[in-house]
């Protein structure tokens, strides 16, 4: 595919971009607050500035409230959810590790496909697409394999709307000597995600989901046990950028003086946003924001089954911020998206792999889980398949 | 350094964050323009929305411009400078590769350390901070080592400021059938790039320096020689986000209708920012890009030679873009850097490595670099050391 730019006569003038106004109801990203953009775009400052540092101070200890943990290891990684998931199997696995991953979907599949290029030897176990991770394969799997470095799952498949037993899954982890690698990227903030009852030892989440922030950094927490788990390494994180005990100089500080040195240049203003977008998250309290998602989510799923449509998802393992939505036979998946798309500035997403044209995602997350947002998407579709 | 904030009770309740005001003249960040900061802030949107791939189209267009290339293979990595040198090694070398990697300064020992991570077997070749790549020393070691299969270089090494022969290196590579891996994160519309006139392979830069953006992506650049050799890899690519086979989906699409599909939740509202930052350059055209960049250095480094200071690099090789200067006995460096940054806003950067304590690294960069910043940090300077 190359171009035909004209290098030096006729350098490509374009206008300026013009970003149109969604209401984002899809899988990710969300709808973003303003005070949240509006912080995003203050002055950009240095990454050592003593007010940046003190800021991800602030930030960090916003972190370990969301994700209910005292992990002293816990940073926003900078860059998208998928670079959090490497940062959490790149640390924790060595080549010729053998570790569980458990697959119900894309993000499963993803983590398996990871954990292999790190080297390791990769046992899956395997459930139905929009049901949970079943906690006895898992146990399975550690007893027919001894010597299991970690075990990894997914809490809320963002391809299916299936929330899975974290607690179990990382209980069964620790019982067999493993570390447990856990994707959050779709729950924190959405449901009650606890690291710490959970025992949970690697952690990665977006903040684009229910954090509702723009796309770009991953938050990670690490147990102590996994801090050293990555410490007592004998061969080097293969990614230098990810490799907690570099990282460490940066956002935790020398052990003794907290002074912090440079690594890598962090996304300085995207940190700001995140800041602000933890900081509405705290102001309103964890426990109020599982409900309000709770509650819009209920207002969708009444209404579409008022007009036909079914969930994927049986209701005691469905992901409020995530719907899976059977399409049934005579709608025509893009046209409808398309339409909510172009003439009610509505984004839902198309299902994924399998499911693509079988279902849509109707996301919940964040500033989008609001009474008139709800409202909104449901008279939005109500006219679109009329 | 664990925490003992109260999970359930009390969640750290902190103020919004106020960005101090700061004129950033260090080694990066660098001034953002206040458009590109307003840019950022606009709607978030869905990485697939029709609005954002067009606009994505014109940022790659934008992209090739300022390096200069036809390259189609040309694209913001979603990450920092670091990450876009994984992305430039790690596509390019497989395990048991021999790597050369021309070693100068801190970016140079990063380059080699990221590429013995991806298992090659690296040679170096050093030079003493502050001068050049020596390419004779580079053609030795090609010559001493048949069948290397690239060549890594630092094009300006922000440790130093001293700029290498990047169209000689990469000749050599070209030469000797080796591939070239060019960092030219602090060059990038600070400086000529000219990624087509020298052959480049491999290229990576940020957006954090004469791009003027805030810190978070790295604009790459690939050969189609470089994309062919990734393609034809016997082992796939240890990070699955920047195995370019896999993100080509989204970034470029599908070979035959352009169509793009989903891989990673791209940074959106970073991309919009870049977006604009590129127009602009485009609006004022690289050679004026470049030749704001000396006239701005040029009053520093004139009224730092007035005031008694001299700069670590020959006049030939000295990067307009980031001015090394030596610190004459008597200037306490933390002290006079902290009066700059509390008592003027003006943030400069410490030396690295052996540097530290020994000189200041003075970035004049992007927006920085304009007459009346250049004449305010040499103002401040002046008081400071009074």
């Amino acid at each position: 595919m190359p171009t035909d730019i004209d290098l030096k006569n006729e350098p490509p003038l374009v206008d300026a971009f013009q970003s149109p106004d969604r209401l984002l109801m899809g899988a990710g990203p969300s709808r973003v607050h303003e005070d949240v953009l509006k912080a995003m775009s203050q002055t950009t400052i240095g990454h050592l500035d003593p007010a940046m540092v003190a800021m991800m101070d602030e930030l960090k200890d916003m972190l370990r409230y969301v994700f209910q943990t005292k992990n002293a290891m816990t940073f926003p990684v900078s860059g998208p959810g998928s670079l959090g998931m490497e940062a959490c199997v790149n640390n924790v696995v060595e080549r010729g590790d053998k570790v569980i991953v458990a697959i119900n979907g894309v993000f499963g599949t993803r983590m398996a496909e990871v954990t292999r290029r790190a080297g390791a030897e990769v046992i899956v176990t395997e459930d139905e697409w929009g049901t949970a991770v079943d906690p006895n394969k898992v146990e399975e799997a550690l007893k027919a394999n001894p010597g299991v470095k970690a075990v990894g799952f997914v809490h809320a498949e963002t391809s299916t709307g299936a929330m899975s037993d974290a607690a179990a899954l990382c209980r069964l982890a620790t019982d067999h000597d493993a570390l447990s690698i856990v994707d959050t990227v779709t729950s924190l903030g959405g449901v009650p995600v606890n690291i710490d009852v959970w025992g949970a030892d690697a952690v990665y989440s977006g903040t684009q989901k229910c954090l509702s922030c723009p796309p770009g950094l991953s938050p990670v927490t690490f147990s102590d046990k996994a801090v050293q788990v990555t410490l007592d390494r004998e061969t080097p994180v293969q990614s230098w950028l990810l490799d907690l005990s570099l990282v460490a100089s940066y956002w935790q500080g020398d052990a003794k003086s907290g002074a912090r040195t440079y690594h890598h240049t962090a996304p300085v203003n995207a940190l700001m946003g995140l800041h602000e977008a933890l900081r509405r998250i705290v102001a309103e309290g964890l426990e109020s924001v599982w409900a309000r998602h709770k509650a819009a989510s209920q207002i969708i799923v009444d209404g579409l089954e008022e007009m036909g449509f079914s969930i994927l998802v049986d209701e005691a393992i469905r992901l409020p911020e995530l719907l899976t939505v059977n399409l049934p036979d005579g709608i025509d998946d893009g046209a409808v998206r398309g339409k909510l798309l172009n003439d009610y500035g509505i984004e839902i997403s198309a299902g994924l792999g399998p499911f693509a044209g079988k279902l849509w995602r109707i996301g919940v997350m964040g500033e989008g889980a609001r009474p008139e947002n709800a409202e909104r998407v449901l008279s939005a579709i109500k006219e679109s398949i009329a």
